[in-house]
């Protein structure tokens, strides 16, 4: 007998059908009795009556793997719009001791700490494994705009010899007799690759030794990367970036609307013209509407973030702004100065709902410039001469971004801490399981 | 003016164009004097008659990059169909020192080191460009394939606490004020999420630090990560990795057709029916027909690799072979044994063209059965605590493979050395680019 899903189960009425999965619930009260299976997809409810079948499961614990056959009745109140009645069950796998957890409530109640230590069974309650779900799905969206749009994927390594942002926050591996580091970003491989497939992207991993434990730091998260050789102007990566997330969001419509449902979650408000302002103009905003006059800093702090979000979602019925132009003192030495004021650069980060998600800019591809920009830095180009190596065979003028895989999971659904949007997160105090 | 890529020109003639791309070569012999601009798809040709044009190219060394306008002319016997005359060019970067390999020949002559060292520049030459396309339509394929058959994605930490593995090889890697390791592979990630989405799989990066500079041999790789729950048989993965295999195939077939021709290989032949053989079944194959007995061995060598795939591509016309059942002493202690046969497990490894490719089994689900099998390896069930905790919450029958990306490549484009399939390689000696 071939195994009946969850959600196929409604298209088998009246047939004798085999259920596999994991019990999630036992309701056993004496006249009714029912127990909920959990498959990959969704729930099964059991009617119970054999007395055999309930000594059976009655000290089989949550969780444990059942193989059941039974017979499949329509009913439009049960879950999945059908149950099972007269099972017939097999234990396949027992549960050893008890859940630290319960997963099968509608809230689980326990602290980070504990929901990590025991990530392996949290992840299987539904509201934890639709995050996951959907960032699959989100993934995917972002690969399949990438390639639709004529990108090659790529696959850069994470153990590198030196540091191309700067020397901070590097883990170090020893590496056989040497010393090696693990990547903080895939900058200079995307860039090399622009000279072979022009436009590349990939998602790769990550690393920051960042010391601080807090709810949007993680010491390894996996980032969108895209980068695009031959453009004509910095917004063409805005403009993809903007079509990308939209893209990710109709896909997360059309595929995960129970996940959605279960999570009991908006997706962001993403207007057909997502506001694209100023760094400056940012700042003048915040102090026209909130009255708070940071305009002499030379970057936006969060709580700028967060008071430019709430502006620009009154304003726009945006949740998302897209801020350009930041000041070159704050950028990165390889973003492209504006042409128009050379104390700006072609940069950009994104903020959806008060959290910036994706950095990015045109870089400079001249050699000569790229020196310059180093020693305006008042850094030794000698140090970055892995680096600037590559804009020496010529680059064409480029592009690209950054974009967290798990910030963007956390700002779509509404999660408070950014762990909670990576399977296994790593920071200062954790690496298990 | 809209830029016109090189296979698309041919349905421009008689228009004035807009192509842009790399300087690959220039003949500037008096008379007939040509240029050939390199994009992301291939080759243009370029008539130069002008003095003024010629002199502004004279200098200008390959690989620079070019923005040309003119006029396009439709040409049966010219590359791609098409060649630009009257054109008029705008030098956008230009090359700052010569190359030191050249790019644009047939065949590229300098010593693997020299290759690596230059792997920047070397990866821009389309005979290497076309095995990384193929490899990001390899990768899409076994995604695709994975998500029709009802698998999710995931993203396994690399940053891990122990090892599942056992403890060779491993890179150490100085976190905070602890030790940690980098993964030797998705193991235990890949079997806790078969208890949240039954079926998972991945592209996930593993590091070995092999003390071997083989042609077989990296210190970071890419594998391609599957593992299935609930399954019949473990033929349920033979099967499914079989015709991953295949559907690979098909798509490079369909989307990579000039890469083929340009590397002026064959892809694998793989038959309908594709030969299984238990291990003992090789050893005696090769005693019998290539007359060496290796029967009392409990491995296969590279050798005896290499012997079986002549044999069976003599008597099955296939390249590829798949070998079961290895005995228990040799497989992991996480491999399930044969129930007929307990010396030895449901295990297999896949030999594409005299090499393996591929590596799985079905997993002993059950956690007594699991700490006994420990045991009998003579190893100490508590230093596999992590990994053996999970099997108390409720495991399904389950199996899956790890293929090696960089492996596949290689044996599917008949190269060489497995470091020419990878990016950026990491070995013993090299960390950089």
């Amino acid at each position: 007998m071939n195994r009946i899903l969850s959600k196929d189960l409604k298209n088998h009425s009246g047939e004798d059908v085999l259920i596999k999965g994991h019990l999630f619930q036992k309701r056993i009260m004496g006249k009714i009795n029912f127990l909920i299976i959990r498959d990959k997809e969704g729930l099964i409810q059991v009617v119970l009556k054999d007395k055999n079948e309930i000594d059976k499961i009655e000290s089989i614990m949550d969780e444990s793997v059942l193989y059941i056959t039974g017979k499949c009745i329509y009913d439009k109140r049960a879950i999945n719009e059908a149950e099972i009645h007269d099972p017939k069950i097999e234990v396949v796998s027992k549960v050893k001791e008890p859940l630290k957890i319960e997963i099968n409530k509608p809230e689980i109640h326990a602290n980070l700490d504990t929901l990590f230590n025991n990530r392996a069974v949290v992840l299987r309650a539904p509201q934890k494994r639709a995050i996951f779900k959907i960032q699959s799905i989100m993934v995917q969206a972002f690969r399949d705009y990438a390639i639709e749009n004529g990108s090659t994927e790529i696959f850069p390594p994470t153990i590198v010899g030196t540091a191309t942002e700067g020397g901070a926050e590097l883990f170090e591996i020893k590496y056989y007799d040497k010393k090696a580091y693990l990547a903080q970003s895939a900058q200079l491989y995307k860039q090399i690759m622009v000279g072979v497939f022009e436009k590349v992207f990939g998602t790769a991993h990550s690393y920051r030794a960042e010391k601080f434990g807090t709810s949007r730091h993680m010491s390894e998260f996996i980032q969108y990367e895209w980068e695009m050789g031959f453009i004509e102007s910095y917004m063409d990566i805005v403009n993809s970036a903007i079509d990308i997330i939209k893209y990710m969001k109709k896909n997360i419509e059309e595929k995960c609307s129970d996940e959605i449902k279960l999570l009991n979650i908006e997706l962001p408000t993403l207007p057909k013209k997502i506001p694209v302002i100023k760094f400056r103009e940012a700042q003048k905003l915040i102090k026209d509407k909130k009255g708070i006059d940071n305009t002499s800093e030379i970057d936006l702090s969060p709580m700028d973030e967060k008071m430019i979000s709430e502006i620009t979602k009154e304003e726009y019925q945006s949740d998302l702004i897209v801020i350009t132009h930041f000041p070159r003192v704050k950028t990165a030495f390889y973003s492209m100065p504006d042409p128009e004021d050379e104390e700006y650069t072609l940069s950009f980060d994104f903020i959806l709902r008060g959290e910036e998600i994706l950095s990015g800019s045109q870089r400079i591809n001249d050699y000569e410039n790229l020196i310059e920009s180093i020693k305006r830095k008042s850094l030794n180009p000698n140090d970055f001469e892995s680096y600037t190596e590559i804009f020496k065979f010529g680059m064409p003028p480029e592009g690209g971004f950054g974009m967290g895989v798990e910030r963007l999971t956390q700002q779509f659904l509404s999660i408070e801490n950014v762990k909670e949007a990576s399977l296994f997160p790593r920071d200062v105090k954790r690496i298990t399981p």
